[in-house]
């Protein structure tokens, strides 16, 4: 048996509860202990002391949606056939360096995400904890016509051996068919791959295509995903779909801050906030959406307008936000890369993993929100949104010991999220300056930016 | 008072009754007075007497889908500019020239097509019976992606300009839209363009843009049509678009024979027969079924496929079909247009005015449809379907007297149907000798081709 | 016989004397009788008299490279088909306006030049006096790979109607020929066309088509334009080029400061100073330059750096420069089209008629040009390089009366070339309030900027 | 010492000479040392006999123009990277299993060309006999716009690795550089790459680009080949083009029966047949003649139909012709691909190693070369040249023992090329069958076509 016990910080323990200055956390192995005042504790003679006076103990942060190898460009693609998994594993290592204990991989390829989720679990290697989904049903992988269709350049041999490697049966030809149909296909997916939840296309990604399953089919898909015990989501971009979302019985609306061109209903917005459904926020910062304003084109700039809207309407009606960046893999290949680099060569970029958590979070908080809210939103409500509530999201007795320790007050200043003195994960303590262990896409973007 | 008496043929009244032989035809002016065995009959005196022994009269010709001027070639649109009407003009010479005394535009531009339809009605000139949808309701203009979008080679401003002649405020920007802002839009279109009945997209022309409205939207817009007493129908390409059409209540299932990759479900099939919903069907002939197959390509190959088993199917059910060919105004410099050429250079091309309704009657008795049945399918069955069958589709006293006399039989070769003596449109025989009257783009093709 | 008398005025006569104050400007009908100092000056009785007491006189301004119309977006040539001639009106009329009395057009659609500069001529109507090139021998028209190849999005038919309105018969098809065979079909042209001088291409516009025409091809294009009594030029844009264009004998360098990304060689820089060979040099201003090489992109910002060498070099060698702004007609329609609007939409841009000239005298004189040498750049030598200077460049006796009639001192500072109190060309006033006399596609851009 | 004798064949020696029936040929180690008639030869008592009667010996062929790994698509050029030298030994060991002992590789890249070359000459692996020109100066590697640029769809970075393993120094670049200038360039290629020839652009690839290098340049570059000891070819495709390298000099004129639009002057001809230059002719059969002009579009067919005229000239006015093919490895992954299935799909492919110079021989006889004629045109008069006839080329006494057995006469039916009994090369019996040892890229092409 292992014990360590952490002293003299003060812990925010991300139940929202006060946070409790000159704290002891106490680890028993993999798992919280016991927190609670140093006047009411006695540290066990065999305990390692980590000796944290003066600092500041957070829940390891979560992120509600990410994609650890999104590797939307083709040379990367076709060069790194068969390693994909060093991605995911390198991405894990730098969101976990970042304090981000536990991240949900809602688009990827699924058996090297699957490969490194396992590994990571068994303790084979380090990184964030990944609950993964696999692909988005009813979408297509990275060189299809939902993300880059790259035309006569390529073989279709080359472009549908990688595809294979996201869609697993349930890509972009689910769209053709009966609800029934893709009932039977949804089911299969689940039995087969593993998946942690799902997530499926309510809206696409190819242009106008803002609803993709009809109402019969998406309550289908729901059922499937409840009959299997997972959570369901949907990736949404207008009212109607996101509204289609809500009415077919999503657990998590993912990117519901999204409307499109039109801001979200007021019905809506009433519906969301009354059955506290979680809404996975694309939150900005205000650079950012100065930046989109001025460089992102007619459409883009409006429907970042009328997002940033629903974020603050949602933050003033109590509604229950999810910290979410749609953060990706990338360093300066694809930074560089024709087809990326207008989008990501942006201040405050609000995909980078690692990084952009911490933006989103200023974000939250330059809307109007609370310090302590969104220290939830990157922990508890998160959770609790994906039904993992028992296992982390918050420092209590028998959750899993993820913890970050901060310098500084992150309730006081959100800056100080990044001054991370140490991340304790499944109860040990990172060696974050060996992190990532081998990198490969996206590490050098740190020097090279 | 004009009075004239079709004398000797055998008449097809369209009303899917026994042809009667040696029968008597009068007109009145411009409607039928009587239609009876020449033993019954005494021909006034006062008639102008066409005599018509040993021939065929049948009534006028109708198409439930055409576009008179479609125009999706840049060149032409902008060449054209303030001319389309030309083009209608034209086409619905094209038309009435080939007996086809009625069509129903389904998508052009809205004034223009207008223009044209009254002063045929006025009997300024002359041409085939119009009656016009304008815009498909969420679609855009030719040059926007719905069509055919010239991407930077055009100004934006010369694009905007010929999409809005289609568009009218009922374009691609309703699918950022509510049901109830969908709603209010559609209102104020039916009560501005004076339209005579409503399409809408049940399914876009983008890239796997399967679904476009949500089933809330489709009943508004439904709703909207209704309450202005006009007949509503939607486009839709698969299974689930069609289902979702039919339960929004759509009065004719525009190509609802066209599922996607997906046979028509026997459930939907058995909606279809039940309501004796009418469906305008794309049937080609054999040969051009040969050719898709062979030329068209991984996707439009299955679909022709799956299209043509439902066709069949249909037909051995008993279901209401309605001669369709979605066939628009082209002669020779859009039938060598990069853009268009290898689309219509096929046999038997479902798409040229003036022809393809003579192919489809064919593909349909390919297909086991009886003789007398696929003539109801271009007349009668059409009329009831847009409610106008009080003006038009058989020959019945006080119906509108359009008609043709054939050489021969069109029951018994349906080649016969291309055997034309006489049309005859509100009770006046049609030169058609002199049609069209002013030849502009697609008549130079007849020649050409 | 009308006489006019301009007195008061410092007159620059531009054969680089002295400017004379106080002199008096004889006209005589359409040709300057004399030019002499009041008090050696007997002013005719009967003489108009222009009182221009502190005012300056300097010849009619030249451009050695315009394109009256250059039209290459592809709406605006379909839309205007068989309205070209107006193109040139207006933008020989924008030009007069700013006092460029006399323009030379290098490229443009042959017939349309040429009615508007025979109508200007004969006094039909008011503009610059054109010398008109025609085609550049061996490029294609304006929607040919040379220029913009409009690829599928227009028919084959409406291409080459267009197109062939600039190539006649010396279009690229050229480049497949033998000397012998460009020979013939140059002296053809030279024949039919009309033209005034003839310019072919030593280097083509397409990709790395730095060399079109062989050694003796391009001897076989110069002796046909001496045969045919006319001067010869150019298109060239590498060292090579350059050199062969002088190897061939070319009379005048056309854009000769442009040298890809090389400088000029020493030697070729020597060979155009010991043989007095005009060089029309895309000068630019300071402010443009640091805009390119911000916005030009890697080739663009080396070979304008390259080609600003150059200028330099060969201002400070002495070489004999021509003011060449390779402008074109463009308005507000071609400015936000998505083909030019880039490059258009600079600081201080080169190629705007009516305005460039004078960012080009600027630029001459940021780069070391003595302000008297700049002023002979864009009158006399231009004159002479084009072997018309019996005619104009000069207020000489005999020669046409063009003239401008300026606030104050060019020589003392360049902007006073805008500031025009009058412009005279052939002995008349120009009315310039009512230019453009029918504004079409330039003008508005005036009041749009 | 290693002696084998041939006895029984008839052996054509590739002097041009009689065939001569029942003769020995003697091989010692790797060199010829007799072929004389049975009747005057006493074959060693230590020879291994080969018993070859009622066959045909011939030397073994060669190609005077292939490229081993042209590689020209993405995916394969990306997903191989490193691996390049694979691609090149399976092409030298098809070719060489088809009895064409000796190629020149006239583009690849050129280390792992190099390798292989090495490799095979040092007897580490087998295969043809290679001599290798490297890049083809002037032009840029296989995703340069040369061949095919990839625009916004790989990274830059992606992009210039491959390129620069063909350039190596003397790529496009050089078309921007005064003669002095490439001379160095070239001069210092020469000394870095050990090429056994040079190979530089006369005309270039991209559109319209006809002349690349002026006189001087193509001298200076000529010069330095033949400084160096090696032979200098060029590649051209017009009229002029093929004109100004005899003018400058070249040894071997590459593919230089392609004129372009225009036919081959009569004087190049005439100089062509009097100076006995070497003309590299892509001559084709009937059947891919008549394909091409079916399928070819405008401009190729013309091309074709002029080359092809132009090979039935020279044939008849006995110029010295080479078999060359211009054929490239690809195997089914690129015969699919969507960048080169058009081309490849076609009868008689003159681009497919292993079998491409069968066809040509073919084509060769139906344009009315003798047997014996074709027959040194792919051996004697290659190895002459390139400068090489004192190694290879006939069976002659000190010459490699490179030699084809054959079934049945060569002269007497084409097709008797195919009908191989053994290989040897260097006097070594090639083991065919294990050819080649580790397929990669092209042998599965043989099965899958």
């Amino acid at each position: 048996m292992s014990l360590k016990a952490i002293v003299g910080a003060t812990v925010i323990d991300g139940t929202g509860g006060k946070p409790v200055p000159d704290a002891v956390v106490l680890i028993e192995n993999d798992r919280v202990r016991s927190v609670s005042p140093a006047a009411d504790t006695v540290v066990p003679e065999q305990a390692e002391v980590i000796d944290a006076a003066g600092r500041y103990v957070i829940p390891g942060l979560m992120d509600a949606n990410v994609h650890l190898f999104a590797g939307t460009v083709p040379d990367v693609l076709i060069e790194y056939a068969g390693r994909y998994a060093e991605f995911v594993e390198e991405a894990a290592q730098v969101t976990l360096r970042a304090g981000v204990t536990t991240v949900f991989d809602t688009w990827g390829p699924l058996r090297p995400t699957m490969t490194v989720r396992d590994a990571i679990n068994r303790g084979e290697t380090v990184g964030s904890r990944i609950y993964a989904g696999g692909n988005i049903i009813g979408l297509g992988g990275p060189l299809s016509p939902d993300f880059f269709s790259p035309g006569d350049v390529l073989a279709k041999e080359t472009v549908d051996r990688i595809n294979r490697q996201w869609e697993e049966g349930v890509g972009d030809d689910l769209l053709w068919l009966t609800p029934e149909q893709v009932r039977m296909r949804v089911r299969d997916y689940i039995e087969r791959s593993g998946v942690d939840f799902i997530k499926y296309a309510g809206s696409g990604h190819k242009e106008m295509q803002f609803i993709t399953f009809s109402e019969p089919t998406q309550r289908a898909i729901v059922e499937e995903g409840h009959r299997a015990g997972i959570t369901v989501q949907a990736h949404t971009t207008t009212v109607e779909s996101l509204r289609m979302e809500i009415e077919a019985g999503a657990d998590l609306l993912q990117h519901g801050d999204v409307t499109g061109r039109e801001a979200m209903p007021e019905e809506t917005l009433k519906t969301i906030v009354d059955r506290v459904l979680p809404v996975a926020a694309l939150v900005c910062t205000e650079r950012y959406q100065a930046w989109v304003k001025e460089n992102g084109g007619e459409i883009l700039s409006i429907v970042h307008e009328k997002k940033d809207e629903n974020d603050r309407r949602l933050i003033e009606a109590g509604a229950r936000l999810l910290l979410t960046t749609d953060a990706f893999a990338w360093g300066p290949r694809v930074l560089d890369h024709p087809l990326l680099s207008k989008l990501l060569k942006s201040p405050d970029t609000p995909t980078q993993l690692g990084e952009s958590h911490v933006y989103w979070l200023q974000g939250a908080l330059e809307r109007g929100m609370a310090p302590m809210e969104a220290l939830l939103s990157a922990t508890r409500y998160i959770a609790e949104a994906y039904h993992v509530a028992d296992e982390v999201g918050t420092l209590e007795p028998g959750k899993r010991a993820d913890l970050v320790i901060l310098e500084a007050d992150p309730l006081a200043d959100v800056q100080n999220y990044t001054r991370i003195v140490d991340v304790i994960k499944d109860g040990a303590v990172v060696d974050r300056d060996a992190l990532p262990l081998r990198p490969v896409l996206i590490e050098p973007s740190t020097t090279a930016a």
